[in-house]
């Protein structure tokens, strides 16, 4: 793997601990990694990510190349340079922004026509270009542009999706194989994305042809957009059963703590996901006990921490009668100290799945943290 | 001075240093307090308010009292058990809010009425009651309610002010008498608000008179409403001369550090401003070669920092390019780190200015910091 190297360390069933070592340093897997869409992971500092337990980040491929440009960001010493975060970097490809904006998007072999959301004007993303984005930014691990759908129907909609699976999905290998033939950058690992939908056939066809065009790892992609947790865990089976074990895995966009379990539980080893920020900035906290929303009347007097025994600066310096105060009042340190400790939540989660794993009780590890968070507070 | 006790350390003109042993520590003076409206200053915790400098931080008797409740407040172990920030605390009497409020508020002889902002529901603030809320808050230092009006005409107004700046001025007195008959805590001290608005007369009469009733401080209300600068500096003379040389002097509400210079020249010990903060968010940043906003384009692809020898979160980690880019996508860092460093910049002016007076070269120090910002960059 260009500039990385991944080796499994331990195993408990099909979890695993790995060890993923970067041009800028090693990721202890499985790891979250926290959402930085333009080089920022909002309102938090590199040194407070670091506190927290952040090992690698996640950057946006298409917002960079909106702004500032990635010549820009190259220019001033790449993604770790420009922003300050100078451990692990992954770039995501833009294929889910192409998903996900929706109408301001079209398709078509070659790649994706986007209107800009800065200023309308009109932007193209091919296999080719987005390889040559991740490159200029630097990132330690880029992603191939991929054509991705959802894997259920949406509202209103019906009828029977595998067509248009397939369709992403074979289109996904095609952009796949391009971008492995012009990356050139000998320090930056390139994975692959799995499509296919909801559908089992069409999940294995892909990892097991991804697999074989030999990329340095491999993302789940498409998945948490509309499928019942069961069935993704069972996809998570059926594709790992095709990916060479020694390769790193990646579940993109997911998600909730019980999701990441759950996947962990299959073998993945890398997740990324806006959960715990965007929870933190409307209050939400995670806890050992379960979630809880700041706003809550119940906490108006309360002088205990959202978390007894969690080290996060929320927790170890502040009671639920201050947090609430601060999102009655709008003051910006409410949202920020509710993402600081759902950050520090889910890495202390992975931190001790990990640990769980190499001790061999990774079962009963879920089966505590899934019933302390069933009982509530 | 009960709770506290001041003494002047060093004289250099009529500038001073100071110090004032609070309850909850010692204040170095002259000193800027950075403005916890609610008992936050936005965004910022405690932790990094201490490592930035500061020594004592204002709240806003008003709004706690509002939200949530002084009582609330008073049972979670006051404004430092409440908001973690044990240092030193003072909180201003609600007077400036019955002034800028404006037409949510009517005043009469016994107190003043607001409709509250919350729910609309009218709130009644007296002497008293300003006093009461002060003491449930704990304070290390609490001051008088004032009526406040301003020192030069609206726009579109005009006439003769002097009869609204004599009502006012006699108001304050009036109630100034009433604020030290109620006092009952040992450990707070209690500073009266000089009125008068921008006549000589009226303000000397003001110090005069209040400095009479035996306050522990003295404030001086309603500047920074209009007045010029050299006529703010004449009236703070005017009125020093007249106040015990022993008691500590706190300019409210003010300013610009050319304002905060100018202030300590004529002996102010103590300020109080959102403009660090305010600026900060807006993305303008106070540096030693004048200000600066980080929306240009001319920073663009600048990596330097924005203060070269400032030791601030911001300029000791991220270049100009980088901050620019964070206003550019509205992240929240962005106004976080310029409000970091403002106070920085305001926190070390002010030292500065304490460290000239006890060398004797206030004078010589004001004259290069204002040139150095008129240069600008």
């Amino acid at each position: 793997m260009p500039g990385s190297r991944f080796e499994v360390v331990a195993r408990d069933g099909d979890a695993r601990a790995g060890r993923l070592a970067t041009p800028h340093g090693v990721v202890e897997t499985p790891a979250f990694m926290a959402v930085a869409t333009y080089g920022a992971v909002r309102g938090v500092t590199p040194d407070e990510l670091r506190a927290l337990g952040a090992q690698m980040l996640l950057a946006n491929t298409y917002h960079l190349h909106e702004r500032p440009g990635e010549d820009v960001v190259a220019r001033l010493g790449g993604l770790h340079g420009f922003t300050g975060w100078n451990g692990p970097w992954l770039t995501d490809s833009g294929g889910y922004q192409a998903f996900s904006l929706g109408e301001r998007v079209s398709l078509d072999e070659d790649g994706v026509t986007f209107a800009s959301a800065v200023d309308g004007t009109r932007r193209r993303l091919t296999p080719e270009g987005a390889v040559a984005i991740q490159e200029a930014l630097g990132a330690d691990v880029a992603v191939a542009l991929d054509h991705c759908v959802a894997s259920a129907p949406g509202p209103g909609a019906g009828g029977d999706l595998r067509p248009a699976w397939r369709d992403a999905m074979e289109r996904s290998l095609r952009w796949a194989e391009r971008c492995l033939k012009v990356r050139r950058r000998a320090d930056q690992a390139l994975f692959g994305i799995l499509q296919g939908g909801a559908d089992p056939g069409l999940r294995r066809e892909s990892a097991r042809a991804t697999a074989g065009l030999g990329f340095d790892g491999y993302a789940h992609g498409g998945l948490g957009l509309g499928e019942a947790g069961a069935a993704r865990s069972e996809l998570l089976a059926i594709t790992h059963a095709e990916l060479p074990p020694g390769a790193p895995r990646y579940l993109m966009g997911l998600g909730r703590p019980e999701d990441l379990l759950a996947a962990v539980e299959r073998g993945v080893d890398l997740f990324d996901c806006v959960v715990p920020t965007r929870n933190g900035r409307h209050g939400v906290l995670f806890t050992r006990a379960g979630k809880l929303s700041l706003r809550n009347a119940r906490f108006r007097e309360d002088p205990e921490p959202p978390d007894p025994g969690c080290d996060c600066p929320a927790c170890s310096r502040f009671g639920l009668a201050y947090l609430r105060h601060l999102f009655v009042c709008g003051d910006l340190l409410g949202p920020r100290l509710a993402s600081l400790h759902n950050l520090r939540f889910y890495y202390r989660l992975l931190a001790e799945a990990r640990a769980a794993i190499a001790a061999g009780r990774f079962g009963a590890f879920r089966d505590e943290a899934l019933a302390a968070a069933a009982r509530g507070r």
